[in-house]
């Protein structure tokens, strides 16, 4: 169990025929008796349909459910694709005796198509029918989400106190630079006022989430939703809440990554000594986003300099003579000349760690990501998304 | 000819023993009367040690040469490096008896690596006695500063009022975003002042080499310079000047682009109706940068979605209403809104252009730019640059 672990919500997955035999559209259903919710959302100009509806809804941070749907992410389809995610809305809202204004919607796949809304209606009464608290209703609704995805990403967490977190996200290609591509849905169990999750759900997610830069995209569609139903009865600390929802958030990420489009390496890029947290996540954004570097990596190429050559042209506060440079524990530039040779680092295998050392100051930031492929290309120059 | 098209000038393009077996250095020069020069050169805060020191020549805004070298960058070497690049403009000022600070130096290739300077300093020796104004040399001379480039890139332009501009280029990778990366040598033999020489060459330079990003990579050794002689002794107008230079620029980076590592398209992506150019630029290079809309131009897929997404998070004024994109004359998204069908856009052929209207002023800029393949993975996974 993990969208449903938390005691008092029920989820669905089901084939609504968006896509030809394939499970498409989810719901997860909050019973209470709270009805708390947060949400994040892409910082894309261009956002889709269900982006702009559900940051409506959640400025009352309350939910009663959230559908979901894969194939189509009724994005750059105009005030006929509003309209489309608003009658969704109200599909869910009548079955479940709500209104439309306590319903989130969320959408992914090809941007540009208006979604056949025959299939998304129809597809909710079945879901609302299918709705259950067990781990298969889970598993069909991580499901639903998928795109590109190979698997489904479920994640949970029981704390001692007897409360927990659970969710499921999906994302496997334009992940980046704040929130992936990506959906995810979290719930808790715990007592939560409306401040304290939001505050809570954006600090989980600016260590997370946020921190995901796969290549470069931000998606038109990203969301991230937190519900809380309150139904363990216990009200957790503010830190506590924190640390759980950044910990599922962590799991979800680096499932993520593991499963992102084409990926042969997955790589923790630290910087450290920066100036400020902002410097550090800038000049890790640059080089995660580098080519140079992604392709050196698929090489298992420890090419430092192109490293090196990325971060110089990061906005943030950066003197090559205090630069250092590791890559899998050993220091190849140091203080801003050669340190021991390329060849001392070994990149064989699938996990890389470079730490980048600023030298200028006390913050630092990782970023998760991973190499470029030929099957980033494959994929991408063949599926159209 | 072409660097030594114009008169006044002398080229050497020989084998100096720095790669085995081929043309790695190159030297230019300078007979005068006059000895006018501007340059500009990589934003990168990690510059290496030629940029260094050229930036400091060309303070003097005077030269009497450049030498050139590939097989080693130079960069990232620290003060030894630096000593070296030193040396090396040492030697070339003792074998024309000349100063130092007036010799300009080059170098490309592997970062983090100090230069075969015995190589270096007796490749100068030969170059000094191959100078010549011919076509041969001219021809060795971009053929010497070749890295991953397929071919050199010459270029030569004669004004009817009897004066001309010439140069090469090289450069296949790390393409951006200010100056490719890229070696680049001008020359002139008009009658110019320094003042006008450095404006016109930073307005050439703005529209052309600052406009070609094949995979955003700013790399740490750019350099344009421009040497004129004097020698035909017209005084062209300032607009003619710029005219000329940016002529001959275009030239050099249709060249670079269309030998781009692994490139199968030459794409033109021009932004246009934006608040300002700098709008405009910021919009085309978050486009051309994009991996999942060069990997969409690789499968000749006209995926306006990807371009919208991508275009989402430039730092520009957008509003999604007003916004436009064509692909190949044909509008596959109007005001906001899908427009024609995507297959109206024939993308099987190697030239794409590509106009996004952001129908929100009158400014506009195009960017020159290229698809993400196989080849670039392949080329960028094996060769350590």
């Amino acid at each position: 169990m993990t969208v449903t672990g938390p005691q008092g919500f029920r989820a669905a997955g089901v084939a609504a025929g968006i896509k030809a035999g394939a499970l498409d559209l989810a719901l997860v259903v909050n019973d209470g008796p709270l009805d708390v919710a947060a949400g994040v959302f892409t910082r894309n100009v261009i956002k889709a349909a269900p982006v702009l509806w559900s940051q409506e809804v959640l400025k009352q941070q309350r939910l009663k459910a959230v559908v979901l749907n894969s194939g189509g992410a009724n994005a750059a389809t105009g005030p006929l694709g509003f309209q489309d995610t608003h009658a969704t809305a109200e599909k869910v809202a009548e079955v479940l005796e709500a209104g439309a204004i306590e319903v989130a919607v969320c959408s992914t796949g090809l941007i540009g198509e208006r979604l056949p809304m025959d299939a998304v209606l129809s597809g909710v009464d079945i879901a609302a029918k299918a709705l259950e608290a067990s781990e298969a209703a889970s598993l069909n609704a991580a499901t639903a989400v998928m795109t590109t995805d190979s698997k489904p990403k479920q994640a949970f967490k029981a704390h001692r106190d007897g409360w927990s977190v659970g969710g499921f996200a999906k994302g496997a290609g334009m992940l980046a630079p704040n929130l992936a591509t990506m959906l995810s849905v979290l719930t808790t169990d715990a007592v939560v006022t409306k401040d304290a999750l939001d505050s809570a759900l954006r600090a989980a997610t600016k260590v997370t989430f946020d921190r995901l830069d796969v290549d470069g995209g931000t998606s038109t569609n990203d969301t991230v939703l937190v519900l809380a139903s309150g139904a363990s009865g216990v009200e957790p600390s503010d830190a506590d809440l924190v640390a759980m929802l950044t910990e599922v958030s962590h799991d979800l990420v680096m499932q993520l990554r593991a499963d992102s489009e084409g990926a042969t390496k997955e790589v923790d890029l630290t910087v450290k000594g920066a100036r400020s947290e902002a410097d550090a996540v800038a000049v890790g954004r640059t080089v995660a986003e580098d080519n140079l570097v992604k392709t050196a990596l698929f090489g298992s190429d420890p090419n430092w300099g192109r490293i090196a050559m990325a971060l110089g042209r990061a906005q943030a506060h950066i003197a090559p003579e205090t630069l250092s440079i590791a890559i899998n524990g050993a220091t190849l530039f140091a203080n801003g000349t050669t340190a021991q040779d390329r060849s001392e680092a070994d990149l064989t295998g699938r996990h890389i760690d470079i730490v980048i050392d600023l030298g200028v100051g006390e913050h630092e930031a990782t970023i998760f990501t991973t190499d470029l492929s030929h099957g980033y290309v494959e994929e991408n120059s063949a599926y159209s998304s």
